[in-house]
């Protein structure tokens, strides 16, 4: 009796003993420290030569970072202080818990957009749910969840993008003009955009208009080959705040002759947020909200945001670490700490970005300690800066917005899936209509759907061939299944079978079912196959599984024992035919039961 | 250039065209209208030898369905008559449309158990839920839909029948012995029986529990070998009625003495009930309820009713089919005309009955026009029967139920699970939880969700074995996919390889990917695949996509036409590493663009 064919009355299970033990050891061992705080890994090996480059980076990355931050602030319908408040506790915290040296934390458009229902009508929502949701991705991150990401597929995170972006984008395109828009969604924004055009204000849709294309130039601008490269790569990187820059201080020379052209951003509370529990209850019109009432207004962000900010954060982290495995699961405990930590400072949820990063990385950044002085840079900005950010025309940081957002829609990706695989955009229109007409966390919940069903399907309809053939002169069914059998297919092999018998004129006599791709099975399967069994024995047909693997015959002979007979390993597919045929018992299967 | 080669560069995609033409075909052929009125198929060829065997077994089945129709009324919440309004109309319609002799619609103990909840309110929720119902199953009978039930288990299915079984069991201990029970839950129904049991009639307890042993040895009478076996056999088959004529004659002849110890059913309203439209909006309680409100409490039954029925009905059908095969959307089709009809003369939900369905076929039916007799039965027993109905007493009925839930318990299926495949007792442990301390709608959606989990975390790991091996000196890293590749296994796979390369001593320089099981890919593990060649460079290595069908190399071309040199067909793996090495031209894919 071979060894194996032991499996036939044995289950092999998992030793859960020696899975607890080596977990427990797991846990307790050095590198396991090192893995939970990066820092403990790079910072040893820091060199002089390094903080050159980084503070360059830093630098840069925070000149990006304050324009954006103020307004996405705005976006999310907050003061714009929010938007600094938002940006410097994650790049602190980012120092002792990240792992890519790229990766700049701070508000991003999409977080703005999905915080606005809410935060306008108080802060201490967009507070709250940085503190939930940033709890919550710790937890995904510390239970090693972030196999959970997989199941989004790039058509779908394609989808959900360009719709944010494209929803955002129009939303600013009545700031761009002077116009105030009633509400952020996509419809309402363009329909007031036509409706209100003849009024726009000139000077601010010139300015807007100005530098709108004044950053899509700029853009480009990195790739002169003439002159000093690095100068204008620099040069590039730093559209952003040149804009800004510019932009103030035509408002406010401007403002010195007692004329104000330009709609501008107003008063900024100056000074530092206070540090502090982020509100668990608040008080809205003069009536307390309680934690639970507050939970219940926010209601599916708390799923929404942790999943998509953990899928920025893992894309970006992943886009920008080539040839080295990213520890997603150690990504999203940083990206938990940090809208923790930011939950403490009045921020609103946080995650990686990837147009900063990309500048982080452009800029030749060596380890998360640039984010040290991005973060001083906006801390600066909050304590001494609010005075000037005054000025800052609304146009200006809505042709900031709407060039960020141009990049984002990537119009070549639909090309891409359109020549490579056409089935492909079923998910991504699934995903891309919900979100820009009904709302971004249900789209995203569609496009999930439709490629569950996808799995689902492929796996209900396992490829199953089967052809009549002729072995040693017997008409044989010869079935190849090419997938994996589970419950779902359990079925269809049935079906498929015995229907093949029914339209056949020859008189097939035997089926052999080919194992060799099958893995394992499971009890419902095991009861289809003991089923058909009997029903081509009503149809006077026997049945074989050939070289199935020992594990799953068991799982059938466990249930019946009668069925071993069916199992053949080892012989050629003419020695099984004909030993079937003419009845000889020495290659049947040689399992015995063990007491016999 | 070889002919397939060209699906490279021109994605295969179905003639959407000549599929519309063969669906508009198909719907007209004559087969077609045979298969939708299965009656046009088995009518021409009925022969006179089979009427006396319907007449037989559908009479049989009549005296079981009487009897239990009443009993399942009470257990809904409703008056007993609607049991019978139930039982009648489902038996005419199935004979038109039917396509399984055995098969008899009825209302079973688990409809009744989940129309209870709103029944008890008023019997038009359960009489427009049967509408309703009926035209969901209906639909998705017409859109061949059939194919969903796959989707739910066999330890899920067993999970959520036990449960049901139990629990209506347990709801009818209290009838058993004489006490009257708040509640047709669980736990609530057998705390009442232990905290009231000194106070329970005698002389109901004892008709009860010599009724309940009568059943229990009733049902094993058929195998007695000795004397006439149709006798026994068809004495078996009558217990149910037995039982009831029995309890009925006590009770009448000692209620003629003036004393009635035993509790009866009561006044039955007498007559056929009226033929009409089901009630779209009722009065309770003098308040006038509309649609929507009607809808808004019946809430999730509309999706859990339909699919409970569904799967009752296709799982009788296949079982009393062996060796044909069961046109499960036709069975759809049936059950929802069945429901349909049904309302229009005030019916509660119905479906396929196991019990009965087993009577009907151990009694030899022949066609479904057994069903006639049966309900014609029915009709007779509502027009003349009714007082005698009153006398039945109720515990009586408690003992048919209780011993039909009796058979409903397969323990041995647990045990089945468990010595075949233990990870099964997972979905079934997940099921019947739920639906003993929850709800049945809610388990069954924990079972089927259990379920699904397995598909997609299998499919998220599919099997990858990487191996170091040797080929003409050189190592490499060969790599053999076991399993479909899909959007949620396309990291995967990626991470692997460069997890296995980051962990070689060895200086590995070329990783080939075995792809002849891989049947076809994704946008997303496209992507991957030219994301794992760019991680590659970077450690200095190589791929090689070998043996990969065309589709799913030109999905990974058409997106990167540079991708086109890692593919590798129709050589072995010798003369590939070879090539690759020795950077010999004449062994790299033949594949050319079509213009060059």
């Amino acid at each position: 009796m071979r060894a194996d064919e032991d499996n036939l009355y044995r289950e092999q299970l998992p030793n859960v003993g020696s899975l607890l033990v080596d977990g427990g050891r797991k846990l307790c061992r050095p590198s396991t420290i090192t893995n939970k705080f990066p820092i403990l890994k790079w910072l040893p090996r820091y060199r002089m030569e390094y903080l050159l480059q980084d503070f360059i980076a830093g630098f840069t990355v925070g000149l990006t970072t304050i324009p954006q931050a103020i307004a996405y602030g705005v976006v999310a319908g907050l003061e714009p202080q929010y938007g600094l408040y938002s940006a410097f506790m994650g790049c602190f915290t980012y120092i002792v818990f990240g792992s890519c040296k790229d990766v700049t934390i701070a508000t991003t458009a999409i977080m703005a957009l999905m915080v606005n229902q809410y935060a306008t009508i108080s802060p201490d929502y967009a507070v709250l749910v940085c503190f939930l949701a940033g709890s919550i991705i710790l937890v995904l991150g510390l239970l090693n969840l972030g196999v959970l990401v997989r199941f989004i597929s790039i058509p779908v995170i394609t989808g959900f993008t360009m719709s944010a972006a494209v929803t955002i984008g129009s939303a600013q395109i009545n700031n761009l003009v002077g116009l105030t828009s009633p509400s952020n969604d996509l419809l309402p924004a363009w329909k007031n955009f036509f409706s209100h055009l003849p009024s726009l204000r000139v000077w601010d849709a010139l300015l807007g208009v100005v530098s709108l294309i004044f950053l899509l130039l700029m853009k480009k601008v990195k790739d002169i080959k003439w002159g000093n490269r690095i100068f204008w790569k620099y040069l590039s990187l730093s559209r952003n705040a040149l804009t800004v820059i510019f932009g103030t201080f035509l408002a406010y020379i401007l403002s010195r002759d007692g004329k104000q052209p330009f709609r501008v951003t107003g008063n900024i509370t100056a000074g530092l947020p206070p540090f502090g529990l982020p509100p668990f209850s608040t008080t809205v019109d003069g009536e307390y909200v309680s934690f639970g009432d507050m939970i219940s207004t926010v209601g599916a962000s708390l799923g929404s945001i942790p999943l998509i900010s953990i899928l920025e954060i893992v894309a970006i982290s992943k886009a920008f670490s080539k040839g080295k495995i990213v520890d997603a699961s150690q990504e999203m405990v940083a990206l938990g700490m940090c809208n923790i930590m930011g939950s403490f400072v009045l921020s609103m949820p946080v995650t990686g970005s990837f147009t900063r990063t990309a500048v982080n990385n452009a800029s030749g950044v060596k380890t998360p300690l640039g984010g040290a002085v991005t973060g001083a840079l906006v801390l600066m900005a909050l304590a001494f800066l609010t005075q000037t950010f005054y000025y800052i025309p609304k146009t200006t940081l809505a042709s900031i917005i709407i060039a960020a957002m141009i990049s984002l829609v990537e119009l070549h990706k639909i090309s891409d899936m359109w020549k490579s695989k056409k089935r492909d955009l079923f998910p991504f229109v699934a995903t891309i209509i919900p979100c820009l007409f009904w709302s971004l966390e249900y789209g995203i919940l569609c496009g999930i759907g439709a490629n569950l069903i996808y799995i689902l399907y492929s796996s209900a309809r396992p490829q199953v061939f089967i052809k009549q053939e002729k072995i040693n002169g017997y008409e044989i069914a010869l079935v190849d299944v090419k997938q994996k059998l589970d419950y779902a297919s359990a079925e269809y092999l049935k079906e498929k079978v015995v229907r093949f018998l029914n339209h056949q004129n020859e008189e097939i006599r035997l089926v052999v079912i080919k194992g060799e791709e099958i893995n394992s099975i499971d009890y419902t399967v095991a009861m289809n196959i003991i089923s058909l069994k009997g029903d081509l024995e009503t149809l006077h047909t026997d049945v074989i599984c050939w070289n199935w693997n020992v594990a799953s015959a068991g799982v059938v002979c466990r249930l019946n024992p009668e069925m071993r007979n069916i199992f053949k390993f080892d012989y050629s597919l003419e020695e099984v035919v004909a030993a079937h045929f003419n009845g000889i018992s020495n290659t049947t299967s040689t399992v015995t039961l063990g007491n016999e």
